[in-house]
């Protein structure tokens, strides 16, 4: 991750403590000696590619900027349920102070790479790439596309400020395909690339005689997706073909087989479930 | 909601807005003409509790104040799949710039409502109640636990701060059950309740000699729960006692039928899938 | 002080001195050279319980982080008039531009810490605690209450959230003690205390009979609370019992003698007075 | 107040209810139904100088923007006690989450007001003013400094930026009266006006040659002042003469009489007790 | 401007009026009367493309949300010398106290469009497009390239994050145009457009091969920049190409001529010279 | 630069690169390799005093803490064409990201050290002084009025709040020189100097009747300056004259020799050009 992606992250770990902490942890202020020290570990539960590691250190690190992770695994692998992924050392109510975020995040990122990789092993072998969206948890875009990455999926555009996408909604509003993509082509120059959904065999035409450069296919069958990848290819070789639209992960290798590039899954960022991940501490002997 | 549950909630919507909109929405920007104003609708796609509406009018106020919402359902209500559950007339551009963001959180908060729910039908007729946890998505804690109590569930601690629960890594450092429990009485004096993790007939008994107020039963099977609280409500009918641990849907009312007081379920929170919401917009005739 | 606690003030700290600095210290900007070095010394001008000199030390870190105070007391230690109670060597620009919030942060926090002493000492031997309420000046709440710690005195609720006092407005609008006490029960469940302002037999019975935890006696001459205590006793021998209302330090060890748990004192914190404390600076040999 | 005060106030009255309410009030959610309303009323237990009804108001609207207070007087206004100083009809959770702030700033801001008017009271007839000091509550000093001006005071410099004062700590590293006041001179030239501390004959003198434009007297007798500023007249007739240092309301006037211009009191902002005020409400008929 | 335009420079607003004002304008409050009235009007002094009137407008009603300006020419427009460009009502300390920060954004936008129109006009007639740059003063980007659309400019990429150019430090490090242009399209995808810095006709090649969307000539001679054109062209027919480096008004119109799409000028923001414009008040009558 | 001035451009840089980077530089992260290390070189192209170099390192180290600049220069220093300046040596995509924020700093604090050493030079010899206006960029002026200094100018008041003068628009609403200078003789006491804008022999003599410290002469002819000056220093001796009013550098030459104090001059600020300055990378060897 880059400075802006650094600084962001630092910056939202102490507003996701806050959150957790409030005015601080009373349970520990009471039963817990001042510089009492201890250990604690990182327990997967399941197998799953892990995902927040460096986050789960952040969260840490941000409490006590002394306090590193020892990781026995790194974000992006695939681990066994049963397993040490990362243990750490330090003051006992620092460490009871970030064991909820740094679950919460962990569980929650690995959820997302591990749904992401199931679906990149589905269709392994096409020349197909499972995207992302802006379907995500508000507030936790980085994070969430960063754990896409992770489990081999590739991030499409982060915000409506980075990419061009004339969705049915747009197109309703701004008068059909072509005076949509002709409009885009004409202010934005040729600076930008134009992704422009499209439904049907005239759609697709329309698109391409104002000179889209990707074509967005929005639930529709995964035959009738090969219908109009076949016909698209046609009019352009090189247009960039993307298909969305709760694809289960049973179905995605029929649309991959379908000649389609992109294959856009909300579900890996907006129901993923929680990975099975836990935290177990013990008195530092010494 | 208060005056701070709002408060913060506008303040949060903005960076949930900022997050999405970074510089801009180039795209309406290029091929919406200024001033066009259209009608959009907000569409269930299955059957759910609603949970959001609120939060999704604020995004779009967030962004005009004179955009509000006319909802045809109201938060926590069941409402059938193809239900159209509000309507907005506006800008074009502002509706495009807030779809997203409104239906990420109709989608997320909904799917909690809907899944506590029915974990809360699962256990009619028993005196047990469900309870979220702090298994929150980072950020969101608020929202969700308002999506809890839209489904039936009832609100556990919202922090380390507003209550006091000394779990199994607490006890490990503080040196067991009843040392934990005798500092905490000590030092936090009568203004408190004190929670503890128990997990077997001595913690019970320890528990229940240094008057701890709410006994918490964590990772056990329906059978030793019954047993456990059993034994408890003999030494002290007045407490309080709550099980939590991965408990499945299909495996909650057992737990009810234990005697439990409260059961806490952390996959309301973390493992709820987005519920099938979608935003339909048109140009506005006039 | 926990992070939480460091973290609010380390950033509070920051704000008291722009405020007193705004653009910038501009005697000192013309009359010191760059680089030129300083000790200054904090001398006590009466007796008194030490309080925040964790805070004047954060002040001086905050303007150069290597500006660290040697202390010759602690905070909670009662000192002498005369005596020296930390030094620091450093730059003088840094150290003239952190005098006053450092002095005015240790003036205040040390006449808490005094007055609330005062009182402690003055119930010394009764089964009674001296208590702060919310009567802290507004931005100050963390440190003022950590002041009356200091001083041998016990924190009541830090705010509106993290405790449950129904007061005469409270029951005012919500139709009686009785009312009042059942429908906080009903709502919040078992997981609260419940404490609520009663004023005569009448109201300490209907709060008992509502299972009420703890009994506020407010405005009352010492011998009606008395009374009222031993009757309250009688009825629930495990109520806790707080009397509160501009007691004076020479009345309230007939409150305590009264039977009282708990003795809120708003003056501690809102009418103390600043402590006689200096800085004196001179040119650091070499 | 300016646009600076104002916009400041509104921000620090935000921080204030956050202080104070944290996630919410939970005991008026418990026991007030949603949009009871209700009256209160303000209500003065002594005779004062009123200070804060501006901001107590502020603090309502901040939580309800058409909550306003009807006041029966106004900020700088002697009262006696007894008096209802203002009243307010509302939501009675508006009324509750905001009545603890707004009296807290109220006995505050009255106290400091009151305070000043007897130090002003106690020099009447004289040629002296009574100014206050930067000996403020850390994050209070706009609204301290107004209830200064309010009791009848003026206010000095408002931080180190506004305003050239060299005191002794500055003179014991700068080389001595002279050195400062030739240095301060040469590089601020001619937009500013130069006070600096003195304490003999020598460095009136001294101060006297540089040009200084104010001569601050500082912990010394009052005989001791008459004879220094008589022995200032007569070297520059218009040189401008202050005096501070723990001088006592009792002693006030036999400084004022000494021929001085100003006078300092640090106790009028961090010494004055809060007054009696207190807030009563019921419920709103109809 | 969009909501997220709005909305920063909303808060900008606010930050450099705070910036002018600190703790409040000490002379309008000595002397001018509250409440007293006031008429101000903006006059040129000179011909020029108006820029800043929203963004003063915006000043006024930060200070006073009903300050409006009466405006009698808009953004974009060319006006004479001893035009008057607005006009307002309100109160004198108001319009004192935002006179200045409005001058400040009007005089250097109003440059910055002035300056973007000659080099439009020079090169009117060619198929050319002059095009801003990242050369704008810290803080002001938004602003800075709104005033170059109202000169009849267009605006290049908005930050480092919305468009990619891979300049000669990117290649210097990357091992080559080649290379450097492989990898961009390789980890990009086909979602963004790829523009590279090129300085002779094997780097044209290169980036050619590489299918470089968009090719940047610069401190290239008009003749140079022709020749490189043509090849270019005679690959790659459909490649866009800009020129920039430090191009003055009188040089523009050769590179236009040599067939190159978008002219890069760092000038227009970071070397305009304020227009003359002022602001003059008088007391309103009545 | 003192600690506010430190803290405060801090966070401005923070600013400044986010404006830049937005969600993180694309093209760097596409095409360099992470952990590549390299150099890289400030050169100027010009004749310049530079300003900025302290800035610009600011830049680097916000990017990454360990990120030093090797300076050949120091702000303030005039150096000619073609000298390096300052070089480092880093991460390549740290330096990439802060190339252009450090460049624009110093481009546009070089160019306004340069433009005021050139007004400094003009006046050599007299007993005039170059200084400063509040004609800044907004949200720049602690850093543009740190670059005039290092031209050799001096700088005027920071804001409106910590300085009197009074211009032709108070003295519009105020109701004439001698009535506004009355006011605020009378309410702002003897703790600050009095400027006043004056045009005429009446205007002056008012002035100087109601004691003004400081005269203002706006917009009049070098001869006029002359006349005023010399009848102002017979009426008071003492009296600090300053003129303004796009006062051109061959013109100031007379105005100093016109007997003036102080030359205010706008142009310093608000129309300086940027300085040629490039920023040079290569591949660190090793």
């Amino acid at each position: 991750m880059n400075w802006v992606d650094e600084g962001a992250l630092y910056s939202q770990i102490g507003v996701f403590l806050r959150e957790d902490l409030g005015r601080g942890d009373i349970t520990s202020q009471a039963i817990i000696e001042r510089n009492t020290r201890a250990r604690g570990r990182f327990l997967a539960g399941e197998k799953m590619i892990v995902a927040g590691l460096e986050a789960a250190e952040e969260v840490f690190m941000t409490l006590d900027s002394e306090q590193q992770l020892e990781a026995f695994a790194s974000d992006g692998e695939e681990i066994e349920g049963g397993k040490v992924i990362a243990r750490t050392t330090g003051f006992a109510d620092v460490l009871l102070a970030g064991e909820r975020v740094a679950l919460n995040l962990l569980q929650r990122l690995s959820g997302i790479a591990t749904l992401t990789h199931q679906y990149v092993q589905a269709i392994e072998g096409t020349t197909a790439h499972i995207v992302d969206s802006r379907k995500t948890t508000p507030g936790l875009r980085m994070l969430e596309k960063y754990a896409v990455l992770l489990g081999g999926g590739r991030n499409h555009r982060f915000g409506l400020d980075d990419g061009v996408i004339i969705k049915a909604n747009h197109i309703a509003v701004a008068g059909g395909v072509a005076e949509a993509v002709r409009k885009a082509r004409e202010r934005l120059g040729q600076l930008h690339k134009i992704e422009v959904q499209v439904g049907n065999e005239r759609e697709v035409r329309d698109a391409l005689k104002q000179e889209a450069d990707v074509l967005l296919l929005t639930d529709l069958a995964a035959e009738e997706v090969a219908r109009l990848v076949t016909m698209a290819r046609e009019l352009s070789p090189a247009v960039t073909i993307e298909c969305s639209g709760n694809i289960a992960l049973d179905q995605v290798r029929s649309y991959a087989e379908a000649g389609i590039d992109l294959i856009s899954i909300g579900a890996l960022t907006n129901s993923a479930r929680a990975m099975n991940l836990s935290f177990q501490m013990q008195l530092s002997s010494g």
